[in-house]
């Protein structure tokens, strides 16, 4: 194993391009946008994609809940406008970790199609790859599985504006890669996600 | 040339951690924090800091002005609450790709003491390592550059509160690097803050 792909890389001096970073990487920077109600499976699709991305030797980087909304975005709430805000800045995020050449893995409920949508432009407009994967659950699987206890809370009104009970999620109509969670296996939806990341031309 | 360092890494599925990716790249992630005037040369010898270690086959990756201030903190301004949250901000990006094991560099006048403090320590409380470089330079010299020609319109009053003028520029006291940018070339510069990285087993 080994990294044979930069072998050949030469490095003129001058500004290292996002070109360079991926010779350098033998990858391409690329947005892999995890939208899904709580409890989906975003976060463990997104584990096991990281894991499988690093046995490929390719370098993939997380962002979820745990290191955005307690770092950048803790000055954040969940009002509408709060939660604008915070999908765009994660959006922000994301496209310069892309930039950079990392595959970078965003999971986040972004229930919002608007908001998905800023995402999706702000990454057209910088030429930035972004691609979006529903992680499509019945709202019943979800709650079933309730890993951290969060639909109980909101059915019993502790938690407001939850999605999928009192706020609504906007599922995707045309997402690069639609997986239906609650019917497949987690090694099926990562074995999805890399052969179209490898069709796609970004893990070579 | 190539990556001969990362041969030796098998992987166990699992989380990915910091120390996986730092194996895997050859470099250990840390932000280096350029500090100084308008016109101190801090984005000149990040540019060609990046070179030089692209030139040694490690990831580094540029935070600045040009994809901050347009990006992720388009919605600020230039209060001393936004100047606050700008650095803020930024420094939390610069923890995040340092965690993916990049080598960051972090271009910001950064005036103010207790913002680059701040920042330091979130990246303390994050395990994550950070070095500050003082880009230490004369008003006169930085003035007589005006490279973007903002010391002139600052001294017509069409820019105010800006850094140096008509705002304060809290020099830092105990730096990791200190460079005098009015009197080192930029080669120099960049083999001292290399040397600095080498010997400190960022590099290695």
């Amino acid at each position: 194993m080994g990294h044979q792909k930069s072998t050949n890389v030469t490095w003129h001096s001058g500004e290292v391009s996002a070109a360079d970073r991926s010779a350098y990487l033998g990858q391409k920077g690329v947005t892999v946008w995890f939208t899904g109600l709580s409890g989906s499976g975003k976060s463990t699709i997104s584990v096991a994609l990281e894991s499988a991305l690093m046995s490929k030797q390719k370098l993939s980087y997380r962002l979820d809940g745990d290191n955005i909304r307690l770092g950048i975005n803790k000055n954040l709430g969940f009002s509408a406008e709060d939660r604008t805000e915070n999908i765009r800045r994660i959006g922000e995020v994301a496209k310069l970790f892309s930039d950079a050449g990392i595959i970078t893995l965003a999971s986040f409920i972004s229930p919002y199609l608007a908001d998905r949508d800023n995402v999706r432009q702000l990454h057209a407009d910088a030429g930035i790859a972004f691609v979006e994967v529903f992680v499509d659950c019945s709202l019943a699987a979800a709650e079933a599985r309730d890993p951290k206890g969060l639909y109980k809370k909101a059915r019993a009104g502790e938690i407001k504006n939850f999605t999928g009970i009192d706020d609504p999620y906007e599922a995707p109509q045309n997402t690069e890669i639609h997986l239906i969670s609650d019917k497949m296996t987690v090694d099926e939806e990562v074995d999805l996600i890399v052969s179209y990341l490898t069709d796609n031309d970004f893990l070579a």
